[in-house]
């Protein structure tokens, strides 16, 4: 179980468990949960000197926060991905492979409160990974982890929408068409050019189908001095969408 | 009133309302919606000759459909605005201007199926554009709209997050301190680099003071030519957020 | 022959060629050639009540005023084409196709004063344009236009720099490596990914093998509205440049 | 004086002073430049036994191996600047500052043979780096590094382009002026929004205001797994170009 909450520390958040019997914050201190548990949240309350309250997290805290593992796909991808995917309240949508579950907890909130994500992974590191992650997330409960490949043999799920992260969709897309209501979008994240290739071989019967890289510039928040940052990501993946029309 | 529902005619996509007497179809005909009355949804049946099929739409068949008035904002900037606000079903997000209301369709998804979006617009043509655009949303009831300008002196609201996309967000910076709750976002969209400095200006005691903006680069989905388009969307608008945590 | 200048009115850069008898200036005037032979050079003078002067011009006189072809190569390539080819005063480059010779007088310049531009062309329609937009650099003399395709079975020419802008630069790496001097770069323009990936497969025995895509943006020199242009080119080409040092 | 070469070494490009008493190349040995001397230079003789050659340098060449000190502008910028400075063989330049002298090489090359550079530096630091890079240069003895501050009160040099690389160029734009030929262009390099806009503010007299920024992505020259590199320079500098031409 997990009881996570977000601690601001003079304005500094950290992404907490409450269930976790010592926690340990870096530069601040580490003490038992149990002196948290009788303040009141949304509410300032003096703690080791400081001025502390409890709140609900976001989205971008889990994101934050995260445990590392396999690559993690960057959230100017996540962010194009959910809003392509066409996702509603209620929703069933499918993922493989769930990676460090980056993307999963985004889906999750994205079908919440009562849809449903179901994740395959079949690296059981990776599944450790990605269960720790999801624990995180406040729509734990909307999310399958199915410990095996995913396969064009795997029985059909009917789902809104489809999102792969995995080096040969090519194989899965017939398994997608089956499996997509009409009207559902299947999603693809590809670093290289020749996986969209091989992809887009297949897309033949897909309705919009569409190629996007999407590159994001952080600029410094300094007003006297202005300028995008130096180093961005120039690349992370090529995101292939198409719909199932027919 | 309205009754939208996505017509697929031989795997195209036509948005419709069914509570128009009339409905008229570019190339394929102008026929009454009585005729479509009876046809099972989610089925396949035969119209004017063609295999049609009603089903449910999506977010992105109500951005290609928007009605056209004051410039809208991207889908790249929509998909980031909405993963930056954190916002979660149930919860309560201001906008101001409705402009379109692209954006504010794409929030009331968002807070789905049971949060509110209280949008600001005092220019009544916008808000005629947006009235008819949020009709297409089936969260229609989630929006409220206020006809008139959100200014420093109006009632503060306890949101989860404000989105303006107007041209002087420091002067509402005071307001959405006091309006948003602790650990929400305040998220700016802003076409010039004055604005931006402007806007910065005054964002002294908020954290996680971030700039960005969003290139998407689409490419041609032709296997022998595979290639990016010539044209692109070079600039929108800086995305300035900043989050209240004190 | 030709005899061009650049005619100053008003501040208003103008490139005319005092050979022709009859001179065109939209918004000025028509008017006799005759009518500047006898003014100074670098000097004001009054003609046609406006304030005007004769002066040389430069490489971007004549980028701004080809006459139109075949698809031109942009500055911001010319730019990096030229750079990376590392031509100096005297050396001898190949160039094919010739395209609007847009890159050929840019060649030529960078090889200028005594060097030497061989620039293949076999289209007489583009020939044509490439001419005459040849004969508007005052490095004329410099480019050789060979009125056919080069192809792996033309004679080798030893030269510094090897450009294409052709559609199967792969058939001519042969060719090429037999031609270049030793250090020199062969420089291929290519706008699709199929392109990269066939020249790619033959480039294993050169080295420094560099893929760039360039992308530039201008900014709107507005001082209150601060901004880059919405629309710009997302895409051109990809320049593949590799060396020979073996 | 100065006496570089480069040496390839099976096929590994190492530029070379052969008037150095010594020469040691990481990975291959330390010996004396003597052993050099009598080798044919264009012809591949064994040395070490590898296989070598030595042959002439590129501008590239240099850029590869400057001497690091202050923040070296980038061969995309370097390359805009030369090609939007119009430079041409004979030609005068100024630039202020010097820096690491990257771009001082270029120019040089720009209007070599005959041209010349007239570069201005006031830190003893930079002079000292610049000059050991200029003297890599071919073009060497076209360049004059002036030891002092360009200011507004500087005699004024007739010049086909200025080029500045320094903070605060809004102060030098009367001298500019002044000192550029009719025709010829001003061309400033600037990190921030700031300076554009201090810049901009004195550019009204001015003809063909442009700013621009250059992107560019390197891809991986891998045939199986064809992709942008992940990381790229998000930003270096604008550059603002402007002519005179009253």
């Amino acid at each position: 179980m997990a009881n996570w909450k977000l601690l601001l520390i003079n304005g500094k958040t950290n992404l907490i468990n409450l269930d976790l019997e010592i926690i340990d914050i870096p530069n601040f201190g580490r003490f038992p949960s149990e002196s948290l548990l009788n303040q009141k949240h949304n509410s300032d309350f003096n703690f080791l000197g400081k001025n502390c309250r409890l709140i609900d997290y976001k989205l971008i805290d889990i994101h934050s926060n995260l445990k590392r593992g396999p690559q993690i796909i960057s959230p100017k991808d996540i962010a194009w991905i959910v809003y392509k995917s066409g996702l509603q309240p209620g929703d069933l949508v499918v993922e493989a492979g769930s990676g460090s579950a980056a993307l999963t907890v985004a889906l999750a909130q994205s079908v919440a409160p009562e849809g449903q994500v179901i994740t395959f992974e079949s690296n059981l590191k990776h599944i450790k990974i990605a269960k720790s992650n999801i624990e995180m997330s406040p729509w734990n409960d909307l999310v399958h982890i199915q410990k095996e490949e995913l396969t064009s043999k795997s029985d059909f799920i009917e789902s809104s929408a489809i999102v792969f992260d995995l080096p040969n969709p090519q194989d899965l897309v017939k398994w997608s068409w089956k499996s997509l209501k009409i009207g559902g979008f299947l999603i693809c994240y590809l670093p290289t050019v020749n996986q969209v290739e091989n992809l887009l071989s297949k897309l033949d019967s897909w309705s919009d189908v569409e190629i996007n890289e999407t590159m994001q510039r952080a600029w410094r928040p300094n007003l006297s001095a202005l300028r995008p940052e130096s180093m961005m990501l120039g690349h992370t993946g090529f995101i292939v969408s198409a719909r199932r029309t027919r």
